[in-house]
């Protein structure tokens, strides 16, 4: 196939190589639609990229992103560490790709703030699916700024989509706010959880169940079946318990057996039928346009930040109250009263 | 006692009312060292406030705080809905009355984004607690933007402890991104939970365990000893599968009951013993040192973005875009990168 030319080839490095140094945004734009992997993936970098002339070039590429893929499905798969997201992952992936679908799978990770350790990040389990050419998948984006990591996610949804991948998952670790960033860009969220004796709903939080669209009982196999159903029946009956929904959605709970291979239609069959709810209540381009205004906020707040501590007298004086503050000759709150004051001069 | 005679007197009002059009900083200043709770929640009142000039007026009053308030102790209490949180902060503060301190509940909770439902903000559950003249409850600060949220409760702090409030204990629902914040300016960081048949530590959130100082585990009365007892073995197990801590401190778990009020005097030892942990390797004011820059910084973003929407024109420009955005006109990354060049002309 013509438009495949690049994917995995030496053409396509021999073509990198040539135009490394010369390629502009609309040479990015070319090669992505022509579905070429390393260009993707470089144009993904330039979005995550701290350095403002990759951040321009990457605005530019984003320019020709039509905003309304409405033939796309983003959806968010969540779960607390050792459910076995990637697993699971990498069965629902291989099954859509069987039913011809291309895609794409990202990762939202903002390391813990504790130990600086990573959770995520070894997308190489995922080793059949990685070496399918109809997925594209890219590790963990991490950092201290979860605005930042935000931002390049959000990009580098619409650039998959540019380059033809139909259905984008993105996978976040269950903790803290990424939960609430993943389920604010994507058009279907997965809560992912695992059999257990005991009240299922202790410790999960109530906010992200009252989050999910669809919530999956993994590892139904081996001794844990019954374990399973019993989860499943308990989170049936739980979500009645929760806050009617203003979109009017009763979350569907399934069962699935990533290591077996089991259950994936029925959890399919969920995601498709909420799909279908949305568009039908004209609720799917709703949430695209809110997905689109969060991060058209949020990327203001980032890219202010950024221009305002451009400027070097504004850098200078932060610098030198951080190290007031440090010694304690002054205390936070008049510092930052007085650096407003400073910026608000400026404007 | 002199400095306390406007505590829920009539002369509070009447000081207030007479001074109410009239009072400028260095009279809540000096109400507020004075004790005096009506002017205090005034004060906070101006905090949360999105008005400029109240907000003015509480940055001046802050500038009166003294940020090294190196004798008070704040405690993060953390726990998923209905763990018991309210009832033992309730007992935890009668007992600290008791030993003769002034205390301080402040609560964070950024309502529930989905059914935009508040699951704290009863405080009037605390009864006997809300009653007593050594303390001081102040409602849930909640807002939609977590950042307004996290600045102001910041500030209640510091103005409680300007009170002569010694200990500031700061609930937070258990959901997502507030127990981060809370976390972020607070000295000792408390977990709630409660006992329950099977792996305790499912569903509970790696990341929020990491942060925990101390574990309790409430509820142990009755017929649940028994899974207290296991819970808390489960618990003291797991902390060490952990990370090692850059503090070097080993999480201890204890177990109350807040109904038959036994357990206390265990948890405050193990507070206490942390604090002195950290006073010991100067590690408590590096705590507050880091308190204090993450606030300058949270507020230096907030203090940014309303400057710069406070400009007409680019209040103008913002709500067109955004309509564009809607109207699908144009995508958001153009959008933000057009408003973006705007601001940068203002600079």
């Amino acid at each position: 196939m013509k438009n495949k030319k690049f994917i995995n080839s030496k053409a396509a490095e021999k073509f990198l190589d040539k135009s490394k140094t010369a390629l502009d945004a609309s040479g990015y734009i070319k090669g992505i639609k022509k579905k070429n992997k390393v260009l993707l993936s470089q144009a993904i970098t330039l979005c995550e990229s701290t350095k403002k002339e990759d951040h321009l070039l990457a605005e530019q590429i984003l320019e020709a992103s039509n905003a309304y893929q409405h033939k796309t499905l983003r959806i968010g798969i969540t779960g607390s560490p050792g459910v076995g997201k990637s697993t699971f992952i990498e069965y629902l992936g291989n099954y859509l790709i069987e039913k011809g679908k291309k895609i794409a799978v990202l990762a939202v990770d903002p390391s813990s703030k504790i130990t600086k350790g990573s959770i995520l990040g070894d997308k190489t389990r995922m080793t059949n699916l990685s070496k399918n050419e109809n997925a594209f998948i890219r590790p963990t984006a991490s950092g201290s700024q979860l605005g930042g990591v935000a931002r390049s996610t959000q990009e580098t949804i619409s650039l998959c989509e540019m380059a033809g991948y139909e259905i984008i998952i993105v996978e976040t670790v269950g903790v803290g706010q990424s939960e609430y960033l993943v389920h604010s860009m994507t058009d279907v969220f997965l809560l992912l959880i695992q059999p257990g004796a005991g009240d299922e709903l202790q410790g999960i939080k109530k906010g992200i169940v009252e989050m999910a669209d669809v919530i999956v009982v993994n590892k139904a196999d081996g001794d844990k079946i019954h374990d399973a159903r019993q989860a499943k029946a308990s989170y049936a009956k739980a979500i009645h318990l929760l806050s009617k929904r203003p979109d009017d959605w009763t979350v569907q709970v399934q069962s699935c057996s990533s290591l077996e291979q089991t259950g994936v239609e029925d959890i399919w069959d969920s995601v498709s039928t909420y799909k279908n709810h949305l568009i039908k209540r004209k609720e799917f381009i709703k949430k695209r346009k809110s997905q689109n205004l969060n991060f058209f906020q949020r990327s203001l707040k980032e890219g202010i930040w950024d221009l305002i501590f451009a400027k070097s007298q504004i850098n200078k004086a932060v610098t030198e109250l951080k190290t007031q503050i440090l010694n304690g000759k002054i205390n936070p709150f008049t510092a930052s009263s007085l650096l407003l004051k400073k910026i608000q001069k400026l404007l």
